[in-house]
């Protein structure tokens, strides 16, 4: 008995010391607990169980190359010796945070931002910021065609006994759409005086906040966001690593990713034997921490076999392993050169990345070599657990689909086409939107729904979302319903002659 | 080795004391569990695994408030120091059971109801009786405006060759459909000989059974079960607290609140992270137990802080956190006065909270003062990881979509009131159902799933059911889709002089 | 110290010898291991947790009857003492198998087929073999009719100005979308040179693969897949039994299992609790094992209760405990009698197991004591924790959504045929398919989704499936919009004489 208790305590002496040797709270921080400890405790409990909270940047940045977890190669000497706590963060770089004011004594701002993180995580900023997604605020806000989609989908709507008036809708309802996942412009505007349980405070007023989106306009300037994937204030790699943070945004029909993922082989595998992988490991050992796919696996995560070769390299650019962008605007067409896809014209001088009859916008899309670049990287994850035969099968077989779900987009593109041509439907030639009639919501959902979905279904393997949950059958039924919509309109304005819509 | 046995062996004998401790099953108990082990051997094993057949009501009792679990302060002698096990639920109150019957030397019911419940969980039965849930049966079906709607969607129709006749579903139908969830009225109707594994037996022959809806009518004349949440014969709290069991019937389209939670931040972190954390505890302790909210924490639970703090007190009457009723009838309103909404009459007489333009029937529905204590009793549980201004930016948000959103159902309804005072539709005015014809069921989209989509999704921050998941673009779509009928079937009509639908 | 070194180390010891004793991995296998742990390293670790590496048949076969998991009596003595490894699957029957190819010195083929299992499972193949499932393909593509819908669904439709065009779909496509579950048909064409890790190697070219359909049509000349369920290459029962690998291919509105499943008290239950199940014992212990069942429980696995005594039978042929085919064709009916469907007449000839106006095609189905004795399989089941009565009103409920469910569906088949005979729509009268116009997958929609959805959800009480949710909220609709379209297209036609569609 006396023995087993001098183990037990020689056991927990050492992890004891292990945890805690030379880690400090930073005076700063240990200022913010002593208050949001009980002000905010679910957050204060979420930071004590991150690594921030355990593991000194200077530790970290002296972990051999593959198990680094930071990739700065050096962190500022105001890091060295203290742990990551809420000052780190909330107080770094003060100048150039507009939304930084005067808190308990400390100039704190509430937004921390790519920039603060970058502080550690270098690497991963950069390479974010060349990601398509810090960028979804501007690439749907700033260009015209998209916002005008945006705008005719959360408008309000009247009718005034004769016919519908839309107004382009409110900045709330905006944040509360579409910028929920491309991200808001978060403002602060001023100060106001609450009462909270520390007494009166002076509390920043913000607009466009609160906001999680990938491509939020922050007030120090940045654009993006981490925390949609490393959610505050655990900032859990597990969380990252999982589908469910991704379905926050890929789960619409829109981009139904998650659930093309959920019921592909893929998904299944992870659904039912996950709790026994390890979702902390770096790096991700294929085989041993864990024996399927995730969203990250393939188009994120530092993966090697057990071996400690790379099988994919850790990047925060998802597109590096994409050669098709498969989310058609309005066909899918190779991946944009820039992040920033306002720069894009096609033929006709649209900001878009393909004509209407389907050709893609190639000056501004990167080249078949880079294609097959992308193609082979992705690929070298894939050949982890199938033989070539097998990928090759699936990229042949992908490949096919996206130019036949281009070419259903191409079918009733056409017939839309004759009807903004023959009067039917307004469209851009009498100067009215593309995008506010009802007839042309339907075609907008054959490329915005129905193609998507068959196209994920395809590149992973979700059967049903490529036939009846969103897919083919709905693309060609679509068709035949566009057809005939047309040809009742049709009469039935030869059979009232002088009416239009 | 020998030292470690020891060690072992007198853990193993504390946990066996501390358990086994003068609890007893009662003699009646122990009839039922007799045979019951062998013939429904599962629903044994689910009681053995519940706190139920391991403590006694005596000593659930004397815990400290807090720690609770039932909420009576005096148990009824008969259960002192026996476990709660077959007998104590099947066989209480028997002369108020017209389901009871004799079965092997004792009365039994079958259908245990919230009645019989409250003799440990009385405060839950009063909360229960006051939570609009308890009275889903009749608030539908003595309610001639909704009973007509599930009418016309449960309807049997046929067609001649020229039109349409619908059928007033048969009570098996909806048993089967809407009941399944609203509750059925249950009735014993004698008994019938049934040849059993244990011989023949004469056993009850009920209608509307089996059923676990929330506001089953039951043979007791009680209203309301406990066991859609809480479920036989487990009673797990850990289920109860889980999303899930509300997903049975808060996942379709008309009440999408497990597909919006499941997309939102909150339900991403319980999705990856939750199997780290305590659902068994009482109190539940944010931070320690659990670091993101389930719908229980936010709508049910007693929650507190590390300090013992409470942020929400355990209430079963869910809307004494929530100042609206998101679920259109036919607009979103503040929450209604009564849990019986059978008694509210709008300015039209209406038993319906709202106008047809939107106006709310105030004199049925909670006050300014009275939303303002309930939002701010949600609140309280939302700042325990949230500051102020990310809560109050979110509450603004809320409040202005539930006003955009019921402009949007204004707009669809000014159409179909002119399709029906046109004609073109035949609805109430020509004494028609407004729920049968196709573009009333259109209509009926507009406000029973597009627009509580969209309330629901700003309410927890799932953003694609405020796009395009059901949400805003349906909306304006839909809105288009009911013009753009109305003008085809307009001239269609001009065209043709003489004919209707 | 010394005495808890000694303990650990005898309980290693012990763990070792039981898992190491006596299993060798064939020289074969491990030749395969020597390149393959390093270029395919994810498969071989899946191997590595897999049963087939640690448990030699010569032991599996000994095991008690009820523990068994295999059901051969004997197994060949060339994998006497040997583990399963890659060659025990890969190299078998190589003179069936047309995807036999010289690769290192062994003659292997790539696809592994259920002929291939039987060597240890013969049982299950022959089980299989009897299950509709191993037909998916050919009860497809071999029926005229149905293969029909799908071209229509998946067809390159294209748009002249005046009216669609529709080409049938290219193989590629069709093994993209029905096929993926359906199985394709599997070929090698050759072999090409490949430049892999290992250097140049000639590797065999496919067509139809990948492929994990459950009626895949193989290079052996057999037909079906184990590895839909089973997946490769930890062959996990934990898998099969687990809800998500249904849901690969039962997940669509077509059939939509899963989903009913997880609204379901059953399907609450399992994901609230499962986390605490053994996934992994044979034979599966009610009330020990699992608390609530799962797809496999109720309709393949081998179920038991605590005694030993059987609750259902393992079974391949999962019609075993089905006494209706739910699926709607276009009406719900008995099962049919042969798993290949393809020889069933209706009394117009017609392969489809209804009449248009509903009848059975009786003589291929299974007949009402067929249906009683299946029905009564399965209720064995349930009775393992629902009483006679539960069980009795659950089943009566069941049967008469059948009823009413395939009434709705004769409703709308009555608009569809007027179409089709007043010439409004085209149809066979007309030489053209039933499924290509607009309005005939309107049509198409009432049986193939929502009927099925209705029935599903009762089957399964899964209310929201029945109801709102693709259920009969749509059943109504649809029919109301079939008799819309129909008044508005017949008033157009008589508007504009002369004109079809």
């Amino acid at each position: 008995m006396r023995n087993l208790s001098i183990a037990l305590a020689l056991i927990f002496l050492f992890v004891g010391r292990s945890f805690a040797e030379d880690r400090e709270i930073s005076s700063a921080t240990a200022d913010c607990l002593s208050c949001h400890a009980t002000s905010t405790p679910g957050i204060v409990s979420d930071w004590k169980r991150s690594r921030h909270s355990r593991v000194t940047p200077s530790e970290a940045v002296r972990r051999p190359k593959l198990e680094k977890r930071l990739s700065a190669e050096t962190v500022p000497e105001s890091v060295y010796g203290v742990v990551i706590g809420c000052a780190e963060c909330h107080t770094a770089y003060p100048r150039q945070h507009e939304d930084s004011y005067r808190h308990n004594g400390y100039i704190v701002h509430t937004v921390v931002t790519p920039r603060d993180c970058a502080v550690c995580h270098p690497v991963e900023e950069e390479q974010y910021g060349q990601n398509i997604m810090s960028h979804a605020y501007g690439n749907l806000m700033n260009n015209p065609v998209f916002r005008g989609l945006s705008e005719n989908i959360n408008a309000v709507v009247s009718y005034d006994g004769t016919g519908t008036k839309l107004s382009a809708p409110d900045p709330e309802t905006q944040d509360d759409s579409c910028l929920v996942c491309h991200g808001t412009v978060v403002k602060m505007n001023g100060l106001r005086t609450v009462d909270t349980v520390q007494g009166e405070m002076d509390l920043p007023v913000f607009s466009g906040w609160p906001n999680l989106g990938v491509g939020r306009v922050n007030p120090d300037g940045s654009v993006g966001a981490c925390t949609p994937c490393h959610s505050r204030h655990q900032f859990s790699i597990e969380l990252a690593r999982k589908p469910y943070a991704c379905q926050k945004c890929h789960k619409g029909p829109d981009v139904p990713a998650y659930q093309v993922y959920s019921v592909s082989r893929h998904g299944n595998i992870f659904d039912a034997l996950n709790k026994e992988w390890d979702f902390q490991a770096v790096p991700w050992v294929l085989g041993k921490d864990f024996a399927s796919p995730t969203c990250a696996a393939c188009h994120v995560s530092l993966t090697v076999n057990e071996d400690g070769e790379v099988l994919g390299e850790r990047t925060h650019k998802m597109t590096d392993r994409k050669a098709w962008r498969l989310f058609g605007l309005i066909y899918a067409h190779p991946e944009p050169k820039s992040p920033d896809t306002t720069v894009i014209r096609n033929a006709v001088g649209l900001p878009l990345p393909t004509e209407f009859t389907g050709e893609p916008a190639s000056g501004y899309l990167i080249d078949a070599a880079e294609q097959q670049t992308r193609r082979e990287t992705m690929q070298k994850v894939c050949l982890g657990c199938h033989s070539t035969g097998w990928v090759a099968g699936h990229y042949k077989r992908l490949d096919h689909t996206i130019g036949t779900s281009n070419e259903l987009t191409k079918t009733a593109t056409k017939i839309m086409v004759k009807a903004w041509n023959t009067g039917v439907a307004k469209g851009m030639a009498r100067s009215d939107s593309m995008f506010n009639e009802w007839i042309e919501k339907v075609w907008v959902s054959q490329w915005l729904f129905y193609a998507n979905s068959v196209r994920l279904a395809s590149a992973m393997a979700g059967a049903d979302y490529g036939v009846f949950e969103n897919g083919r059958w709905f693309m060609t039924k679509n068709i035949e319903r566009l057809a005939d919509w047309l040809d009742v309109k049709s009469k039935s304005r030869s059979a009232s002659p002088g009416s239009g819509k």
